[in-house]
């Protein structure tokens, strides 16, 4: 892997942000706020951004660059297909727990929903997370769609992921301005309590995190290479050409033979001198 | 141009969620608020958001898909670099006024600069702007730079372009829901009144324009192809080989030599193999 140093210490930036992120919004909770219940009260509120940096920003964040861990390469594409749709569905049942909460608190405190931008941008970035989850999973999980379906969708795919990933953290964003503006009263937001200041550098935090998971995801060269490479890369597995390319793998089993079809209709267009264009696509 | 009727759809309508924008903005400051004027008062502030949607969301916009619109790739590459320098700093003189308007009219009201997270984002945002500008002038508009340098500095050059106008969207969506929730008191921002609901409709519009932006100057086949391309599109010109290819440019004139030795150089590391990577790197 080419810069693979740069990768890691990026990697772990990453990683801590990320961790420091959940911690913050923790303390936050706990040391300035309610804590966490299911009381209908702030302490159920509070659910809501704990969950959200957790879910729909961390494990989301994690789940983006998990086909870009070097040393998952020599495991199946299927594989690490059922990692990224795991840790997307992990972050939607915790992004849907996080908006039940909010939803209960603004009805026992006979607040209204959905008012605010920030509502409608999140609730919007949610049924676009779970519509890009279900046809994910359809189109790219199953084993059933074609071969051309998945190459037109996976540019969309992969474009409207980091789209919805951005979107969450800007909502997230426009979430602590909303929540500092109306639970610092005395001392107000304007006059930088101890509580604002944290909370802002929390918004850093997750900018910082964001800003880091896009440009790890958009390097073409740190790209997970197509599973025939793998057998290039290991001539003496003496695998015989032809074959499937699954038999490459190791330490994982689980190959995705839908996907080595794809590479290989891959492989076949780019002796069409069309490849490029396709790469380049799924690089975005 | 692949695809040339769906790049035109998409840039009208971008166009008009930019104009639209704009318009909206318009209306809610003379429409909503107190209009515009530079008195140290409500109105002074209102400069802020009209001067920041203009130059530093639509403005900024057209700018980063300028090389991407099949009209210009005619003309030269350093023209078209001057109207992307040119439209940046008329984004960046815009921006830089809406601040002044904004620290002026918090120190008439005596109110706190700099302490919500909006202020913090947003000015590293404006920071980080300028010195993109002013690296991206000493680098890829002015003539010294080696061949080299701007080669390593593009995709960092096209990341941190992109990053800047996401953040810039989203620090815009802050500042929507900070002043409905300051502004609006009788009727609250939580009752919905009519500009509660134009205004979230206006950071829609935003939202969305972002996204069209960043999905046309995403797509690889959109892109502005290398001037030798132009030369090999256009065998009658009848140019030798090996003479400057600026002279094949037509309607247009100021062709970058320097540029064209960045595609000599970048087609000789094509035949390296090596172009792909680069090629791909600055698609981004």
């Amino acid at each position: 892997m080419e810069g693979y140093g740069r990768f890691l210490v990026l990697l772990v930036s990453a990683l801590l942000l990320g961790f420091l992120s959940v911690l913050f919004a923790l303390a936050w909770v706990f040391h300035y706020r309610e804590g966490l219940s299911w009381d209908g009260g702030s302490a159920e509120f509070n659910w809501h951004p704990v969950l959200i940096i957790t879910g729909f920003v961390f494990i989301q964040g994690i789940a983006i660059i998990v086909y870009r861990l070097p040393w998952t390469w020599k495991c199946s594409k299927l594989l690490i297909k059922f990692i990224h749709a795991g840790l997307n569905t992990i972050a939607m049942i915790l992004a849907i727990v996080s908006l039940v909460a909010v939803f209960d608190f603004h009805n026992a405190k006979n607040i209204p929903n959905m008012y605010s931008l920030h509502s409608w941008i999140g609730l919007t970035a949610v049924l676009f997370y779970a519509l890009q989850l279900v046809l994910g999973f359809a189109v790219f999980l199953l084993p059933f769609a074609p071969v051309s379906l998945r190459a037109s969708l996976m540019p969309i795919h992969i474009y409207s992921g980091l789209l919805i990933f951005a979107t969450v953290i800007a909502t997230a964003l426009m979430g602590f301005t909303e929540k500092l503006i109306f639970a610092l009263k005395n001392p107000p937001y304007s006059t930088s309590p101890p509580e604002a200041i944290f909370v802002n550098t929390l918004g850093l935090f997750i900018l910082v995190f964001g800003a880091l998971i896009l440009w790890m995801v958009t390097r073409p060269h740190w790209k997970r290479p197509p599973e025939q490479n793998s057998k290039i890369q290991q001539p003496n597995v003496g695998t015989p050409e032809g074959t499937e390319e699954g038999s490459t793998m190791t330490d994982c089993s689980n190959t995705d033979k839908s996907d080595v079809e794809f590479n290989s209709e891959a492989a076949a267009r780019k002796r069409n001198l069309k490849l490029d264009e396709v790469g380049q696509r799924s690089t975005m």
